[in-house]
C-alpha cells in the first residue's frame, strides 16, 4: 500500500492508495478516532451502489458502525441544491449529529456533494472520501467541495478537508474506457504544471495506464496525488500559487456549461481546455512546441483536443465571465511556460480568446 | 462611538457602535479595503429596505463602490435554502467575483442568510454585517451563519467571520416594541451566563432598554457583544466552551420549529427557553432562586417566560432530538448553576425534560 499524507497543520489527512481497501473502511474509520456511538452517513450513486455498497455497509456492520444511506442519480446532475438539500434531509432523519462523518463512495461529483454536505451539516461534520474513479484522485486532494448551480458550475462550496481518503485500487477495475481517460487527463495535468518528467511517463505508459495496469495505475495515483498535496499545502484557500491546478479549466468549465452538464465528462473538457492553453501559450509568445507536445500527451490517453462545432463561441466567452477565476474584470488564464511550468496570466484580451476559441474548433493542426 | 474588537487571529474583527454609522459605510469598507473594482451584493429584508437601503446605497456610491441589490421577505421563512438559491441566482447575474463582499443590511434573519451566502459563494468571499434589530448584537458576533431546514433550524450553516459590524444605533429606534423585548432577550441572556452584574444591570434599566434610551441601548450592546466575542475567541468553533452561549436555545429552537417559524420571535422562544433552563437547575439540585430571579429578569424586559398549550410535549422533545446539541444519543442542555454562570450538562435524563415542558405550560408560578 502507497500513502501520500497531504500536509495541512491540524488539517493534514492522510491518502491510502491500495488493493482490497473498501472491505476494511470500518477498520481504517476506528484507527481514525471515528466514534461508534452516532450515527453516520454514505453518499454515493446508483451505479457505484450497485456495486460497491454492500461492502462498504459489511465493512462499517462489522466493526460496529451504524449508517444511513443517500443514493443520487449518477452524473453531474446530482451536483445540484435541490439533491443536496435530499441528501440533507437523509441525514437529519437518520440523526447524525456533530460527531457524525459524511462518507463519500464515488468519484468527483458524489465526493463534492457529499463534501459540501459535510462542510455545511450543523456547520460542519467530518468527511472520508472513498473515491472510485481515477477522476477523483484529483478533487480527493484538498478540500474543495461545491455543488453546480444552474448558471456556473461549482458556485456553490466550500474548503473542508477529509480526515482521510481511501482509494481502493480495485474499484477502478469497472470504470468504463471513457471515464479511465477522463481520469487519466487530470493526472496528466499534474505532470504539465509541475513535473515534465511524470508527464512524459503518463505518455510513455499511456497504453499500461488504459488497461488500468495495477502498477503504473498505483504510481500514476500517488504521483498525481502528490503533486497535488504539495501545491495545497503551500496554499490551502486558493491565494494565489493553488490557482495553477485550474489549467485548462477556463475554457474546460465553460465547455462543460455550454454544453450542459451531461455532455462531457469533466476530464473531456478540461483536456480541450488544456489544449487551448497550450495554443494561447504559444499565441503569447512561448515555444511552439508546447502546443504539440500537450496535445501528443493528451492523444496518447485517449483525450480529445478539439472542440466540437455546435459550442458557439460567445456562450463560450459569457460562461468563461461566470467563471470564479474572473476576478476584478480581468480573464486570468493558467498559462504554460514549457512543460511541466505554468504561470498564472491575467488581462487576457477578450480577442485572443476568441482567437484561441475558433482555432480550436478546427481539426487539430497537421504537425500533430 | 464605542468599538467592540472580537479577537480571533487573522480573522479578528471590529464592531462599531454609535449612531449615524450607516451612511458612512462606503468609508467604513474603504477603510477596511474592500475593492471598488469587484460588484458587491447588499442582501436585505422588505421591511429594512424600505428604510434603511436608500442611505446605505447612496453611501455606497458617494464611495466609488458598485452593488447589486436582493431584497427578501421580512421573517424566519427566508432563512431557506430556495430563498438562498435565489439570492445566489443575484450574485452571480450580478458579476460579483472572488474579491467581493456580501452586506448584510437586517437583523438576524439576514445575516444568517447573507452569511451564509457569503460563506459558499465561490467557496467564500467577504462579508460584512450592519445589523438593524437589537437580537442581531448577539448574531453579528462569531461568524455563526445558516439556513433552516424544514426539519429543523439552522441546520445547514458554516463558520464563516465577518471583515466589519457597523452596529448604527439610529436604526435600532423604529423597531417594533415586540422585536426591541426579543432582542433584549440575547442581552440579558450574556449576563445570565457569565456576568451577573450585567444581568441586573439589564434588569434595573429596563424601562430604558425598553424605551430605547441610546445611551443605556449603547452600554448594552456594547457589553453584551464584548461577553460573546470573549467566549467566542476562547472557542470559535464550538468544541466546548462556547456551548453556553445556546442558554435556553434547547428548548429555544424546539418551541420555534413546532409552533412554526413565524409564531415566535428567536428572542421570545429563548427566553421561555431560559425560564426552562432555570427550572430544570431547581431540578437538578442548584439553588431554588435561580427560577424565580431568572424569570423576574426577563419579565422587567417583556418577555414571555410561560410555554402555550398549543405546543405539545411529544413534538417539542422530538424536534430537540434533531437538535445540533443533541450529540451522541444523550440530551445536552445548557444549564444555570447560579446567575452569572452555566454548565454544559450532558446526559439529561428525557423524563426531566418532559417534566420541565408540563409545568412550563401552567401559569406562572405564584412566588414570582
Amino acid at each position: 500500500m502507497r500513502t501520500v499524507q497531504v500536509e495541512l497543520g491540524d488539517r493534514s489527512y492522510p491518502i491510502y492508495i491500495g488493493p482490497s481497501l473498501l472491505p476494511e473502511t470500518g477498520s481504517y474509520l476506528e484507527k481514525h478516532g471515528l466514534t461508534k456511538k452516532s450515527t453516520h452517513l454514505i453518499v454515493t450513486d446508483e451505479q457505484v451502489a450497485a456495486r460497491h455498497l454492500d461492502t462498504l455497509k459489511q465493512s462499517l456492520e462489522s466493526q460496529g458502525y451504524t449508517a444511513v444511506v443517500s443514493i443520487v442519480k449518477s452524473g453531474e446532475t446530482s451536483k445540484s441544491l435541490a439533491v443536496y438539500e435530499e441528501v440533507m434531509t437523509t441525514a437529519i432523519q437518520g440523526g447524525l449529529d456533530r460527531s457524525s462523518a459524511v462518507l463519500a463512495l464515488g468519484g468527483g461529483v458524489v465526493g463534492d456533494l457529499a463534501g459540501f454536505v459535510a462542510a455545511t451539516y450543523m456547520r460542519g461534520v467530518k468527511f472520508v472520501q472513498i473515491p472510485t474513479t481515477i477522476l477523483a484522485h484529483d478533487s480527493s486532494v484538498g478540500g474543495k467541495v461545491a455543488v453546480n448551480h444552474r448558471l456556473a458550475k461549482n458556485m456553490i462550496g466550500a474548503f473542508h478537508q477529509p480526515e482521510l481518503v481511501l482509494y481502493d485500487m480495485d474499484t477502478l477495475q469497472t470504470l468504463p474506457a471513457r471515464e479511465v481517460s477522463a481520469g487519466l487527463a487530470e493526472m496528466v495535468k499534474h505532470g504539465l504544471i509541475r513535473d515534465a518528467e511524470f508527464a512524459g511517463w503518463c505518455r510513455d505508459h499511456a497504453s499500461e495506464l488504459l488497461s488500468l495496469d495495477r502498477e503504473a495505475l498505483a504510481y500514476g495515483l500517488e504521483r498525481g496525488c502528490s503533486i497535488k498535496a504539495n501545491v495545497v499545502s503551500a496554499d490551502e484557500r486558493e491565494g494565489g500559487l493553488r490557482a495553477i491546478l485550474n489549467l485548462g479549466h477556463t475554457i474546460g468549465h465553460a465547455i462543460e456549461a455550454v454544453g450542459g452538464y451531461g455532455e462531457f465528462l469533466h476530464g473531456e473538457a478540461i483536456s480541450i481546455g488544456m489544449a487551448g492553453s497550450a495554443m494561447l501559450a504559444v499565441k503569447l509568445g512561448r515555444d511552439a512546441s508546447i502546443y504539440p507536445e500537450t496535445v501528443s500527451m493528451l492523444k496518447a490517453l485517449k483525450l480529445p483536443v478539439v472542440l466540437p462545432e455546435h459550442l458557439p463561441t460567445d456562450e463560450l466567452i459569457a460562461a468563461m465571465k461566470h467563471d470564479k477565476k474572473f476576478t476584478e474584470g480581468t480573464m486570468v488564464f493558467i498559462v504554460p511556460d514549457r512543460i511541466g511550468e505554468v504561470s498564472i496570466v491575467k488581462d487576457i484580451p477578450e480577442a485572443l480568446v476568441r482567437e484561441v476559441i475558433e482555432e480550436l474548433r478546427r481539426k487539430e493542426p497537421e504537425h500533430v
